[in-house]
C-alpha cells in the first residue's frame, strides 16, 4: 500500500517504484542509497544486514536494482556475508523497457584490496564486475583482483563517480552500503536519494557488530543534508521511505 | 496528516493521539516509550536529544505527557541537558478530561545518585518528583536527594514498576529515555508501546556522543519484541510512528 503521497493506493510489492525515473546529471551518476534499518537504527547485526528486512524488503531492493545502471557496495559488506548483486530474470523486461543492459554493473569499493569475490559474491559473471581500488591498495592484490574483474584505481569518491559516468556510462548508481561507504558519500554531498526500509524490529547491539546506516564522524551543519520525504509505502509492518537529499 | 490507518485525514498537531486511551494492567503500569531519531538512527548528538526533533515533535511529546500518570527518564539524560518533564498549561483540560492530576509524576532513575536536579531540571515542583535509586546508590547521595524529592530504593525495574503501580497509582507511564533505560525496559519485556518520531536528518556521529534509541547488548530472539504498526502521522517531513510491542 502506498500511504504517501495520498490518497493511499493498493499495489503489489513488485510494482513499488516501478514507474520511477531518475534524472541524468552531467558530471556524475544520480546516486541512490538503499538500506534497511530496525526501529532502533540497526542496519547490521553481527555485521550482517541480510536478516533485518523481510521478503518485501528484498523484493523492493530488486526493484531498485532493476532501475539502475550499476550497483555498488563496500568490500566490508561483502566480507561480512555472502551476497549477490544481480537482478533476477523476471525483472529483465523492466530493465529492457528502461533501455538498460540485462544486468547492472556490479561495483566493489576497496582500499585494502581484501575482496572475497570467489567465496562471497554469488552468481555474477566476471565481465560485469568493476573493482574501485585506491592508491593505498597493495599492488599484489590489484594484480590478483584484475584476473577476475576490471580494476580502476581512483583518488577519491568524486573521481570514482566521474569515472563511472564518463568511462562506464553509469547514469544511475545504486549504493547498498556498508555504513562507512554511505557516510563517505553523504559527507561529500554525493547522494541524491535515500531509500530506507524501516523493519518492525528492536535489535539492540553495539559497535562494531551492530551498525547504523551511517558510520563515521558527526556531520557538520554544512555536510548534513536536509532530506525531503517523497513517498511512503507499507507492506505488513515494514515501512518503505523514499527521501530526496 | 494521519497517513495510517487509512483513509488519510488532516488534523492539527495538537490533536495527534488526543483520543488515544491506554488499557490498565494489574501488576505494573502500561508503559510507553517516546523517542525521536534521525534517519540514520541517531537519538542523541553530543549526548543531547533536544535538537533532533522539530516543533511538531515537541508538541507530540507534550500530547503524550498529557495522557500519562508519570513521565520517567534516566538520570544520564538529565545530566546531558537541561529539560522539563512538565505539561504546559494549555493541556490541563486534556488531563482533567482523562481524570489525571494537573501534572504527571516526574520520575528519575539513577544508580549513582548523580542527579543534577537543581541545575538541569526546569520548572518542576519538588512534591511531584520521585527518584528511583538502587541498592548501589551511595547513602550520602540518597540523603541529599531526599531533601528535594521522594526517594525509593528498588531492586530492579520489575519491582520499580510494581511500586509505581501499587504505591503511586501509576496506570500509564511514559518513558523518554535515555537509550540505556529504554534497553533495560525492552530487554525485560516491560514496554507496551513505542512512539518513534523519525526526523528527516542524517547526522552521523559515533558512540558515546551519538546514540541510538536502544543502547545495550544485542537482544536475544526471546528478548526482541515484534512491533506492530498502529498509526503513522506526517507533519512537514517528520514521521510519527506508533507501534505496539
Amino acid at each position: 500500500m502506498r500511504l504517501f503521497p495520498e490518497p493511499a493506493a493498493r499495489l503489489a510489492v513488485k510494482d513499488v517504484y516501478r514507474d520511477v525515473s531518475f534524472p541524468k546529471q552531467r558530471e556524475r551518476p544520480y546516486v541512490l542509497i538503499n538500506m534497511v534499518s530496525s526501529l532502533d537504527g540497526k542496519a547490521a547485526v553481527e555485521g550482517k544486514a541480510g536478516s533485518i528486512g523481510g521478503p518485501a524488503d528484498r523484493a523492493v531492493m530488486r526493484n531498485l536494482r532493476a532501475l539502475t545502471d550499476a550497483v555498488m557496495i563496500g568490500a566490508g559488506t561483502l566480507r561480512a556475508e555472502k551476497l549477490s548483486l544481480a537482478v533476477p530474470e523476471n525483472l529483465a523486461q523492466t530493465r529492457e523497457a528502461h533501455g538498460l543492459d540485462p544486468q547492472p554493473l556490479a561495483i566493489l569499493v576497496t582500499e585494502t584490496g581484501d575482496v572475497p569475490l570467489q567465496t562471497n559474491l554469488l552468481g555474477l559473471l566476471p565481465d560485469n564486475l568493476l573493482i574501485l581500488a585506491s592508491p593505498e591498495t597493495p599492488q599484489a592484490r590489484l594484480t590478483a583482483l584484475s584476473s577476475y574483474a576490471s580494476v580502476e584505481v581512483v583518488l577519491d569518491l568524486n573521481s570514482a563517480l566521474e569515472a563511472l559516468k564518463g568511462r562506464y556510462g553509469v547514469d544511475v548508481l545504486l549504493v547498498e552500503g556498508g555504513p562507512a561507504l554511505n557516510h563517505a558519500l553523504v559527507r561529500n554531498g554525493l547522494v541524491d536519494e535515500l531509500f530506507l526500509t524501516l523493519a518492525p524490529k528492536l535489535l539492540g547491539g553495539e559497535r562494531p557488530k551492530a551498525l547504523t546506516i551511517l558510520e563515521g564522524p558527526s556531520l557538520s551543519h554544512q555536510q548534513s543534508p536536509k532530506p525531503e520525504l517523497i513517498s511512503v509505502h507499507l507492506f505488513g509492518d515494514e515501512l518503505f521511505l523514499r527521501y530526496a537529499l
